[in-house]
């Protein structure tokens, strides 16, 4: 069961002036689901996009990738979710094609103005006849406080729909920020094929929404993957309506931005939270904080490598404080000159190791009274500078092998 | 249940003249388990190892490097199981060194003329008394024909002991080379405690001794890890003691070493895959064969991001061909350049993929009909130079999580 995640309730879910959703249930994989979404937006909208770096990246990635270049105004995004159109080729291409034209027809643009996204199992080609034949469904359902349903009709593994609004005050205008995720396994979270949607209502430059993208980007689902972005369709979209009582934010040194990236910024780390703590499996929610680092890139090289050891996360799981994992997995974590004997690892409160071994004053109790508890800390400090990251995992359960092992079944 | 790995029969584990081995029951972790093991060399042996490049190396690797690099006569080896004696700081060193001392003023030599070694669980403090205590009892025990015995005695979560001789006609003599190994954990393999010891009677010089373990295990044992020999305790010893009645062999160029150097290779390939057939909760044997790369590496990365991926290994579990899974590990190997539509992908004899999407023949039953065997390759072919590598892996199944969620308990 995830971690801490409650159902999201669609009355916190705040419309977004400019913004309308429409779902469908198109039996794309399984019938009587919702699995088909399309998000329409107004006139003055502008989206920015960070999108996967697997080479094997899907059909939707390439398109969608090409249709922001082409600069024109982008329409609708239009997301499936039971199938990833991802290793497929030129068909696969032509059928994620021939659906953006298809939804272009039907809400009078130009198919280049179509974002179109598609999760599930990869390899198999896309039922565009299903989907073509749900989209006047989709059309005809649009409204703007369709948000939950929208976040139930882009889920694959998930077990909770991912979903939440902030408002903020800017520019003299209440500004709302909503946004959708879904993602399913987080134990090697570069396999995990992750989405997010974030919209706002509120004026901002085209350079400074990039710009805000990316630093949200940075601080939240890139801190629970590693790698890069490498499934192969990860996507995360920032779409601004523009509809907001307000001048717009064009300036990346005024206190109007810094607010506006920190709030984007803040519903992003809850989604991409959201994602681990509704992990493949997860019975834990584990928070690994890296500090003293030379640079950044180290304190993420250890990060990830006690994020992703097997061992580790199936100590987590047992509530084994069987803490020498985590030692080994610092030491392999690729720093050529790396002095452990300089190292301070700490679980939650507890110090559990210096001078290269165990703390003089740590009791095993200690360790598995924090092991226990749903929410874990792990602290690394390398006192070696003063660079710091933390990233966000899950532990590793029979669960996991059981829903990935059943996956297709 | 280990995949096609018969138990070794002592009758097939041959004697190599000048190498005794005495094995004690010194309850390091558990009563009545055979824990302790002293191989003891003759007075011409020669000794060449490689070790792991983990920062948090255990305590019996530092102490063992130090002692080869001193370049006195290698007297003996001590091998533990039970407690890795790794992350224990100074206080760890010391009790290295003193079991060295002690087995040397039994043996009558210097404590620099010991290797010490020990694997099973990180970060506790080796019981040295017991260690200490046992000792005697291992050198009553020495005897040429205890490699069985000493196999078991290095295990940790192995289910199958591992050992071979294999014998070859070099210089006129008859030359006997006999080998043992354990390893447990594979899925993540750079975690994965492996030890490996190899004896030749062959009359070999120190630099060509040297060079045929780095030959050896960089087709053997390195082909089972990732970022190099990276657990806190690996170590692979090639023993030569020199007694067999021929002409030392000095010549890289020569016949024999080459013959010598292939059956070292061959014995210790046998052992590494033994340790992927015994991989923690394995049910498939899998080599992962990368033709057509630009160079070696590369096919290392594609290889590896396949072995290492938890997405395949589940479906190696499951017998399902959810091959997209494959796919897209390729796609994040980390080749930037990589052209996905050159690509092709086999399963068994089974082309499943090219041109960036699936075969047009591939059909889902052929996929199935080679997942269910037990020992299965996957082949990729990149199309792109040359080089080639193959590695070997097992899939990932419920009792990977039991095994490492109860390894302490």
């Amino acid at each position: 069961m995830p971690v801490n995640l409650p159902v999201p309730q669609a009355e916190h879910l705040l419309p977004i002036d400019g913004v309308t959703l429409g779902i469908a249930e198109a039996q794309i994989k399984k019938p009587q689901r919702k699995d088909l979404l399309v998000m329409r937006l107004g006139d003055r909208a502008r989206v920015a996009g960070v999108f996967t770096l697997n080479r094997f990246c899907a059909a939707p990635v390439i398109v969608a990738k090409e249709h922001l270049a082409a600069g024109k105004p982008i329409r609708a995004l239009l997301v499936n979710t039971g199938n990833a159109n991802a290793g497929t080729g030129e068909d696969g291409l032509a059928r994620t094609r021939r659906s953006c034209a298809e939804l272009a027809g039907l809400l009078g643009c130009a198919a280049e103005q179509i974002l179109p996204f598609s999760t599930g199992v990869i390899m198999e080609p896309l039922p565009i006849e299903r989907i073509v034949a749900s989209l006047p469904a989709c059309v005809a359902d649009l409204r703007g406080d369709n948000w939950l349903s929208a976040a139930q009709a882009i889920m694959t593994t998930d077990i909770v729909a991912k979903a939440l609004s902030k408002q903020i005050r800017l520019g003299g205008a209440t500004v709302t920020i909503t946004g959708i995720a879904k993602g399913s396994g987080m134990i090697h979270p570069n396999m995990a094929t992750m989405l997010g949607y974030i919209a706002t209502d509120a004026r901002i430059s085209q350079t400074l929404l990039d710009a805000a993208l990316r630093h949200a980007a940075g601080r939240s689902f890139n801190r629970i993957t590693v790698d890069g972005d490498t499934s192969t369709n990860d996507s995360f979209l920032l779409i601004a309506s523009n509809e907001a009582a307000m001048a717009e934010i064009d300036d990346a040194a005024s206190r109007e931005y810094a607010a506006f990236r920190d709030a984007v910024t803040e519903v992003a780390t809850a989604l991409a939270q959201a994602i681990v703590r509704d992990g493949e499996g997860a019975t834990k929610f584990i928070s690994i904080q890296v500090n003293g680092g030379a640079n950044e890139q180290e304190c993420s090289q250890v990060a990830y490598a006690i994020a992703h050891s097997p061992l580790v996360k199936t100590a987590f799981f047992a509530s084994d404080p069987n803490l020498g994992r985590i030692q080994a997995a610092i030491g392999y974590a690729g720093i050529a000159d790396l002095d452990v004997s300089r190292i301070q690892l700490y679980l939650g409160d507890v110090l559990v190791s210096e001078n290269g071994g165990r703390a003089a004053n740590y009791r095993e109790e200690d360790g598995q009274r924090v092991m226990r508890e749903a929410e874990i800390t792990v602290r690394v400090e390398l006192n070696r500078g003063t660079a710091c990251t933390t990233v966000w995992t899950c532990d590793f359960s029979y669960d996991y092998v059981k829903i990935n092992a059943e996956y297709r079944s």
